[in-house]
């Protein structure tokens, strides 16, 4: 129950464990396909560029960066956390001019702030956000922030790690036009893998970019002669086969469990665990408002021995909750709230062993 | 038996099952550890930034070119096959000079062609080259390139996607500054990890950089405070833990054979495959003096239909060869040997199935 990797359901550790097959063999190339359409219902989007990338959620952030940013062009990036930071160094390491805006910790993007730089940086080519920060368990206004980025004729990059699967997402509904997220999380894959969806006016400025993408193995020109429409699939690096049973499978799960339904349940897990929390005397950080249930902030009671208190809980409960990041460290636990991982017995357990371990 | 992903054995694919805990555990830290101690000993180098990149062999590539190079600086880079040209590209794309070798494909690099090249570029700062050329079934004298570098005071890069397991190499003892390679080939582990390995000179290049890497998720000043010694580990990207668990189990599988031993395994099976080939009429297009044992290479017999003849033996017998790439296209097939795949039941399968396909 930390900020995942979340516990992975047996069935898709099953998945994974099936014989490795050629990455260009038909059986899997009829995989590939399947997963991109029910990665397409997961970000409610007809993008035909989505896919899951074959790396780490980081390597999706930068697959997103890398691709639509060239050098000189300029990014308002909203921080209020660690993947906004984050979000800085790819825009600076593409060789682009990024644009803060810098809100507190635990506080939403301020969108009167995005307004202003938005009505200052005309030029601007991109806001980026993060939708779900999981260093401090706050949802941003990803509709809003999309629809003043369309205002000011700004694509938009948007990091859904945390909330793909896990909350309300709707790719083509807000007009998102880069989008990246993470296996490990509200999808309960194993890690390693990261989901990512361009829009068409998003894909029409890689074609026609000026200069190569920086990175050979995150271009996406190169990628979608791979990924793509029919049965020809030229070679561009070995698929981690495996890792896509397992992401196959995952995607499947949240199919036949329905999207609002897994979102129903994340927000019904979080009412049980704020409830025990509140009896046993801990306190959540974020305002109810803009809360992300599967990422719970707690506040460290004065006193409480951050570190002893999570390897205590690991050694002697078989659980893991997550530490500050950041500013955040030494003050924060956080307890996610992820996928397969968000059911009432886990939450029981977890509300009952910080009482025992705090008590 | 394609040129990989190669058969992975029930023992790696039920490790990769187990349970996904978390990337800080402290457990899982120790299997990092003992991780970097296999693969130390896989390499044949005591270098301390040893590890295993969390995406495949391509973004290994790219690891060891985006760290090494800044813009201006001149690679020069041995090409015949498909990976030599790949490197071109990543030396391109880092904003550096390549100075190209080109040799036939099925030929090996030339050694004066480079002794040549590094006179008339005394300002190189690296030379590339690929240990075992995948498309083409060569073997380059990576022992032999190292030493012309040493001379010329260059740095070396290698690709030992299809070498490591496979065929002799020695890291420390050839003087190799940094080498990637795959897990999908004769380590026969689930692709989706790159092994790679820096020489302390190369550490100090990295560390003594103007510019900033410019990928954040393959910066090795980065990576080392998640990979680096001792107990404390500052989070950089989440790794695939399920994939590491297979990494693990398959280098320790390598050690329990021996590295020696793995060697001539492979060299036999490659002896009972060029026997039954050519006792039924196939030809092997590389000579025999720098022929890859694992990764074989047949010409295709005029007059034969490529694609048919790959697709009946994938659906009526069970068995996937490799198509031919680039220039080799249409032309041969690759036969790989590799790992858990080259035992004699596989050879013997392979030579009855090929002849039955072929009458």
């Amino acid at each position: 129950m930390g900020p995942g990797p979340s516990d992975v359901s047996p069935r898709i550790l099953n998945a994974m464990a099936r014989p490795t097959i050629g990455h260009l063999d038909p059986l899997f190339i009829q995989l590939m396909d399947e997963t991109k359409n029910l990665l397409q219902y997961a970000f409610q989007t007809e993008n035909p560029l989505t896919m899951p990338i074959s790396a780490p959620g980081s390597a999706g952030m930068e697959a997103c960066f890398v691709n639509l940013i060239e050098p000189g062009d300029k990014v308002i990036v909203c921080i209020n956390g660690v993947f906004g930071m984050r979000m800085v160094e790819n825009v600076e390491r593409c060789g682009g001019e990024a644009v803060t805006i810098n809100n507190a910790w635990g506080e939403q993007t301020d969108l009167n702030a995005v307004e202003d730089a938005l009505n200052v940086n005309p030029d601007a080519k991109i806001l980026a956000f993060v939708h779900a920060e999981t260093s401090t368990g706050v949802r941003n206004e990803a509709k809003l922030l999309c629809e003043l980025a369309q205002k000011h004729n700004c694509l938009t990059i948007v990091d859904s790690v945390t909330s793909l699967g896990g909350i309300e997402l709707d790719v083509d509904g807000w007009g998102i036009d880069a989008i990246y997220s993470g296996s490990q999380k509200c999808l309960s894959c194993v890690p390693g893998i990261a989901p990512v969806s361009f829009s068409e006016k998003a894909v029409s400025v890689i074609q026609n970019r000026k200069t190569k993408v920086q990175s050979w193995f995150l271009d996406m020109n190169l990628i979608v002669g791979y990924w793509g429409k029919g049965a020809k699939r030229a070679y561009h690096h070995t698929a981690p086969v495996n890792s896509m049973y397992a992401m196959y499978e995952s995607l499947l799960m949240l199919k036949e469990e329905g999207l609002e339904n897994a979102w129903k349940r994340h927000a019904s897990g979080h009412d049980r665990l704020a409830q025990g929390l509140n009896e046993i005397g801990l306190e959540l950080t974020v305002d109810s408002r803009f809360r992300l249930p599967q990422l719970n902030v707690v506040r460290i009671p004065e006193g409480v021995d951050d570190a002893k208190v999570r390897s205590h809980l690991l050694n002697e409960f078989n659980l893991e909750i997550g530490a500050g990041l950041g500013e955040h460290a030494g003050k924060v636990w956080r307890i996610g709230l992820m996928g397969y991982a968000c059911k009432q017995r886990n939450i029981d357990h977890c509300i009952a062993s910080l009482k025992s371990v705090l008590n």
